[in-house]
């Protein structure tokens, strides 16, 4: 595994507030032709890293975790790969090497290939193939 | 505030255990001599970005919240700056902004300079100046 972290996506309650509040607040360059009303990304670290924001029940439900605090952290980071054939790769490669499997590749209503591994403490990895965005 | 999330880090209940799944499993660079037996560091993002692994009660003591699930996710994201001045600067600047103050700027035992906000779903921004690591 590359080591590299593409997202940071942050579950939040309400997420236009929480739009307001890091581009507002925080003055981050919100991504607008990457954003709608269902997410928001902003470009960090010059351009190498996104954050991302997305209402926390829906990201523990693309997860496929329950959305209950102590089983789900509300945060979950992106390692985005070149392709579908990498994803399947690489997820049984950690799989293999001891991270926990939470969801296997699929593919997602957004266009992409996702799949999620848990750490030991259940942290939650996405290894995922995303056409629209990529990171290196 | 400029765009950059210097450090992520979890809050793992058992640092032996995460050092070595992020080191063998996930293959992640060890920063040795950053990390101790009491944090690790691994670099990210060709050098631009640290996931840090510390215990999760101290990293929720260090913030200076209660280690519950529901009110500390168990992560906090660093934003790193260039001087003391500037951690006070920024923290004042995000708090009239909207943010929440959480720890105001202090001196740490580690040689840093360093505060804590919180967003509106109280995931919590470290604004520090940490005059062992700059990554910009």
């Amino acid at each position: 595994m590359d080591p590299r972290i593409s997202i940071v996506t942050l579950g939040v309650s309400d997420l236009a507030r929480s739009t307001a509040f890091y581009r507002d607040a925080f003055g981050l360059p919100l991504l607008a032709d990457k954003s709608s009303d269902g997410i928001s990304f902003f470009e960090v670290n010059r351009g190498s890293l996104w954050l991302a924001l997305y209402p926390r029940h829906l990201l523990a439900e693309d997860a496929g975790v329950e959305d209950r605090p102590g089983s789900f952290a509300g945060v979950t980071l992106a390692h985005n790969v070149r392709s579908k054939a990498d994803v399947q790769a690489l997820f049984d490669a950690v799989v293999r090497a001891g991270a926990r499997p939470v969801k296997p590749p699929q593919d997602v209503f957004w266009g992409g290939h996702s799949s999620y591994v848990a750490d030991p403490d259940g942290f939650l990895w996405e290894i995922a193939f995303n056409p629209y965005s990529w990171i290196e």
